[in-house]
């Protein structure tokens, strides 16, 4: 596995895979790796002849009061992890090399950056949808690969991807679970012991109101109503942020729950803010 | 020499090109060719092993009430001058072809933008860059050549492709005269005889800074005024839209002429917005 700190080295390490025809995978992180970013990797190593993975904690993605300086750099464990994955090219640049004179370009996403997390974190989105244009540009990978847990940043790089016309298949993931059901998530390393037992009321209320759904398809407004009722009694030190029921292809908020729909929320425990989604589709339930 | 209506032909020939080790080059255009765009195809096929041209009279780059309908679209004419100059590959695709359906993304550069044209035209550089980064995503060039008329856009692409990475280098080439020193537009064409004398008064007032600039550098207020009296005088039926010195980099304006320093204006004749400019560099004078 190489490790590439810079640009043209992680260009010719790709450039080299690409002259042998093999097809380059991409799997974009930001460290503090856990099975779901391991599934990622999986699952590009069994799809792609050339596997890169990269680590880049963002800086233009995070607002001036969250967790950029405190998000958790395990450099050395991540490397072990992708290794033994098979990962065949690591990218780990530093920030002043991944903008290393004042950036004035952005790539903007409207409306579908308006809405869930894009409200309370409108910088969130331009900062990741630049850097992932940035990625692709330097990977110039054949398939990317994102999390399901991240669903509306999914839609809005596949989005960007297609209206940009990046040469990239954006597949998207299935959310890896603890056994308790709490979505896997590097910022779960934030929550106190007491947070941490809560925090199941998340994927909880998710059940739940794929239950409704599934059952009665009622108001939307009914469920989001039991699913903060649920919040509420089984974290009651969670402060929401959100809890929503949109389309999953415009993340427009809808009023019926005719599948499909996604019902996505986020919950603030302390200084960790967990998000978690759950898509009901028209198909059979999954237990 | 083919001719691809579709982004999947394009990719095709630029794909098979660039298996058999030709470097591709890419030279962006909206069609109704002069010989400023026959010069950037020629410089491309001394340069290049595949050379493939773009003509997309681009919609998301025009305002409400600019002349988006009348621009001139002389297709046939167009193909065999890029035949006759060797091109490889040109792209017509159409507009239903480049957005299949409503566009949500925007690659938008910041503070370059705000300047010379973008400040009566805000929506062109947006909708340029946008359509410059499709087509690179397309053609995935490894040289993409502009003109030097359209100093303003040369500078923002160039500073778009390295923001966000492309694996791109933009090659500026310098601006096509007419005899009588009339830089060479598509828009030439909507001029009155009256007006097409009279635009020549843009190259004129040109030299004319340059020559006071290389003399005495004097403040930049003094030549601007001095440009717009050469204008008034001589052009009389133009009305003009900026007069401004900047720096060549930053495209901030200067208040002393020390090279090197932009030179570049807009004016109006009817419903024809002509722009020109002059770098006036640390080198000797050019005749």
């Amino acid at each position: 596995m190489k490790v590439a700190k810079t640009i043209k080295e992680a260009q010719s390490a790709v450039a080299e895979a690409r002259r042998a025809g093999r097809t380059i995978g991409l799997v974009p992180t930001m460290g503090a790796m856990h099975q779901g970013h391991f599934s990622l990797i999986e699952r590009a190593r069994g799809e792609c002849g050339f596997v890169a993975v990269s680590i880049f904690v963002n800086p233009t993605q995070f607002g001036p009061n969250e967790d950029l300086g405190a998000y958790p750099r395990p450099v050395e464990a991540d490397l072990a992890g992708c290794e033994a994955r098979g990962a065949d090219l690591v990218f780990v640049p530093s920030v002043e090399e991944m903008y290393p004179r004042e950036s004035v370009t952005t790539v903007a996403v409207k409306r579908l950056t308006d809405t869930l997390c894009g409200r309370t974190r409108p910088w969130h989105f331009p900062g990741a949808c630049t850097v992932v244009a940035k990625l692709f540009n330097i990977v110039l990978p054949d398939k990317a690969y994102f999390g399901a847990k991240d669903f509306q940043q999914a839609v809005i790089v596949k989005r960007m991807a297609g209206d940009l016309d990046f040469p990239v298949e954006v597949v998207v993931c299935p959310t890896v679970r603890e056994a308790d059901g709490l979505a896997m998530s590097s910022r779960n390393a934030y929550l106190t012991p007491q947070e941490r037992k809560q925090a199941t009321a998340l994927s909880g209320a998710l059940r739940l109101a794929e239950r409704m759904i599934r059952q009665k398809r009622p108001p939307a407004k009914q469920v989001i109503e039991a699913v903060r009722r649920h919040i509420a009694a089984d974290a009651p030190d969670g402060a929401i942020d959100y809890v929503q029921i949109v389309d999953p292809y415009e993340l427009r908020d809808v009023e019926k729950t005719d599948p499909p729909v996604l019902v996505a929320l986020a919950v603030k425990f302390g200084k960790a803010r967990l998000i978690d989604n759950a898509l009901v589709d028209s198909g059979p339930a999954r237990s």
